[in-house]
């Protein structure tokens, strides 16, 4: 038996899953929701996922544009087993209530705050923390970007310090009137920033993090500075990276000189460059006073993917890490 | 008997070439040809392209960095029926007398001069005249877009003039040491642009263009003003551009805001967010004065692929305007 | 006896029309108002300009951030003879009550609409049809550079048609959380956008404009198609704008090879590196078909300056037009 | 007796150090030099300095433009005490033997080697290193604004650790053809980038840095961890950093919440907004791990200018770092 899964929100996160929770041969999709008919809807359809309002009055906005309704969200959560709330930031907490009320599983993404749910979750630092859980939290793009490769570090290496300098990407390639066109953005400008408080929601670890919006929309840069418990060099260190599949090593030498390398180097592999792994620079690497360097690039839109799968198998107590990693690499080619 | 098709310059538009005429029954790809071993050349050889040394002796560069080579564009050249010339502008015309020599047609593409083939060409348009011919030039992105529209509507209404504005984008997505930050630059300062006389060498049509250069990297946009030789209306300009199917009408109804939305939206449609069809905006389309006033979006990375894939049968008589067009639409799902 | 003004809103164009009018003998500035007590009202204060609160009950915001202020909005007018409303678009409207109230004169800014006021005003076209009148709107940048053009050239030439395609600077420098970060949004998308009938609230002319949005803070610029009446040469249009102070030609000779370089020379010329002056490509005018081609670049923040000064003195019949031009032009160091 | 000053490149650093220098009681300009008579060159001679060809046999392009020269780089040579090289990085070593054969002192830019000169400088930290010799580099402006802060630090606290985080602009808001439109770019990948060694010319401390290009014009940034000798809270680092006047503090909660608005708030401030001063967020200096936490701007086209005055001083042993600080900061508004 499968389990039945809805997607809250059918956006930049939501329309990820959808496609990714297809491809699971123990899961599978019975809806998704849009606040509007815009051409992402119309999408959705043509892909065949039924649609239905997120917003209960807006049935008939959709049937004007022609486009076939199944219900409400309220309907939704009658056919499925677990919703993935992928709306816009603060609002996953308020529809927390409707999803209780309707006694449906939820996942929530990082733009909620770690009190919303019982559990936050990152596959490789914690995921049989979520087994069984009804309300657990994917952790943001940026904190799993952190989590997967200081995971990786504290577990061949210890830590004893993380200092992670984040450059952000200002908005996602679609956005057309947020931004920050010509300048750098402290942000927040007090330090620490957030994202060090929210790593440690699932690893134990000591960092501090600062964060600096710039006028990109490819991906997120991390610069990060770590000390290991242990003595190692750069080749110890590129040797833990390189045999966890959700880290894809790469080097100016083959031409990644920057973002818009690596994103051209994606659109060759998958549909919307969708990019699942930390892509690390392994000429980055770097030992300087028993401190390791390492440059890392993060795709926003779609670093969550994975971990939004394994979390399903995890809340429905469906397999092990080890092999819900392994079916979630397989069916998204990762690795 | 297929048609051996080699590719000279496998990078922006010979990549795009190589895995277009792979999906066509009656013409193979022999091999590609690089300048150095980077990711793309990894990507090429992963793909089962063969690779050649675009530069002969550049042949032990390739061996050192782990790829095989098959030999120089030499050994190709000797191996094919025709050679898709996609070096960097001006390059293709140094490369001629290589081909004359190794008595091969070439296909050059728009950053040549039109003097250097004995015709340039833009299926549209004319298709015929290129039947049979040894060295021919593909129009350049922008003059391919603004061909398609401007064959279409001369066709149903007749034209007496064209005044068009072209906002470039200023480099492709992959640079990342060219560009403008801040600013627009007219390029040329001069009018008119080089673009409309470019139309000329393959539409008759009265055209006068000029052109800026704007920090976006996704796609070029056309503020077009047609003066047609009949009375239409905008809905006879709808209907006309809507049943041609390398034309695709989009609406800010539907949410196309910007070439931002349009690229979101080309990233569920193909790999490489390609989009070979012009992309006009059906709220655009309006007239003033008797004149008609319309913008359209053109992928610069990609729009060109359909016209070098009809052109190989032109050259080689293989099929009508008609049967390539139609065989390349499909093959490419344009339509 | 001087005409005493008040700023309503000490921002981007409230900021420069209280320097500008601190320069003319014929005015004085009394107050400026602000809604917050940041650098810019940190500023207005150092500079000596009496501060007001715009927002009423905002005045212990100020006093706890240690700025003092003179009182409200409502004391200010109680003070002034006329009130130059600097707000952000369709706030003014909203402020004319206020100012009828206090039988105040007041001069609007072009985000606000033409019904608003008596007239709608440019210097050079209709400096007369201000006279005395109360409530006058100084029309937007982008009107204001198109008018400045047009009529220098009507005047000379006669037109029977423009075709202006304006290429915007999506938000001004110091935004920095609104944008477009990497895209070109048709703003509207339908055609013609409203500069056209504004330009015609200041001058008769049949025009018709597009406009586009594109990720630069620095100028807008204008590629325009002017029909003349006369037989005119490329040498005559260029005498006739250069005969005009408000209008200044460069040459790509001389290194304004794009907005960025244009810039660069303002900063040499003026604090802030404001431009008055509509910035005319020289080797951009173009005959073809007997068709005039022009290119222009307007500084969105600092155009509307000296016709706001000059607004001032139509409103208290202090001039002539032509008086009032050599006056503003002089102290403003144009021409 | 005034010490004579030349300006070999009349560009970005070069006419900032001519306009610095004129301001100086004891220094005066006797010529600037350009490569060619674009509008920069005639800048140069609309602020009264006299011009020279930086390419001798470029002198006849200069007159064909009509721009009066004065003659060569030799001849401006021989009239000089000490020359300002501001050539693009690496021309200033090819240009050392002209000046050692004209017998005449040279200040070198922060693009050179150290190699090329007898010591670097950066006044707070080793003006006493740089009197009386005759070759002399005043650090880049990262270097400049790394020194300055790390300097006052050092004093006052002790130093064990610096890590460095740099987002660099990419280009200077000037430049139309290079650049970075949409992306990051580690630069260099490896660590640590040359700026530590850069700072350890000037200053004896233990830095490590990481930098980064990012699509932005106005301004660097640094993200900086400062590990201090003695125990401080955010208070005594905040007392120390406003003491120094070469460093500005700012706060977000004024507005300062970008570079974007710095920048803004420097255009009131200074002709060309230059910022002589390191901006350092007041809100940003934060302790974590009895760690110091402090982000700071740096404005790259103006905050070496106030050392250039400086390394005069103490190259002619005119002034005590005192004296020469003091004159310095006094006339060029500083503090």
């Amino acid at each position: 038996m499968k389990v039945k899964v809805g997607v809250n929100g059918y956006g930049t996160i939501g329309k990820r899953i959808a496609d990714a929770v297809s491809l699971q041969e123990d899961m599978e999709i019975v809806g998704v929701t849009k606040t509007k008919p815009d051409f992402e809807a119309k999408n959705a359809v043509k892909k065949g996922y039924k649609l239905y309002a997120a917003i209960p009055d807006r049935v008939e906005v959709f049937e004007k544009a022609g486009l076939p309704v199944e219900g409400t969200i309220d309907d939704l959560l009658e056919k499925v087993d677990v919703i993935a709330d992928c709306s816009p930031g603060k609002i996953g907490a308020e529809n927390k209530p409707r999803y209780e009320k309707a006694n449906v599983k939820a996942i929530f993404q990082g733009g909620e705050k770690a009190g919303t749910v019982e559990v936050s979750f990152s596959t490789l630092s914690n995921y049989d923390a979520a087994r069984g859980k009804n309300y657990v939290r994917v952790v943001s793009c940026n904190t799993t970007g952190l989590t997967r490769l200081l995971y990786t570090i504290k577990e061949d290496f210890g830590i004893k310090k993380v200092r992670a300098t984040m450059i952000r990407r200002v908005v996602d390639p679609k956005e057309d009137k947020k931004g920050l066109v010509n300048g750098i953005m402290p942000h927040p400008v007090s330090v620490p920033s957030h994202h060090g408080p929210d790593v440690q929601t699932v690893l134990d670890v000591n960092i501090t993090t600062t964060a600096f919006k710039v006028p990109t929309t490819l991906m997120h840069l991390h610069a990060l500075n770590i000390v290991p418990e242990k003595n190692v060099t750069a080749d110890d260190v590129k040797g833990s990276l390189d045999k966890e599949p959700r880290i894809m090593l790469v080097s100016a030498d083959d031409g990644f000189t920057s973002t818009a390398k690596v994103i051209e180097y994606a659109r060759e592999l998958r549909l919307r460059y969708d990019l699942y792994e930390n892509v690390v620079w392994e000429d980055s690497i770097g030992m300087d006073d028993g401190e390791i360097y390492v440059t890392q690039a993060i795709h926003q839109e779609s670093i969550v993917i994975p971990e939004n799968i394994d979390v399903v198998r995890a809340m429905f107590d469906l397999a092990s890490k080890e092999e819900s990693m392994k079916i979630t690499n397989r069916t998204l080619g990762i690795g």
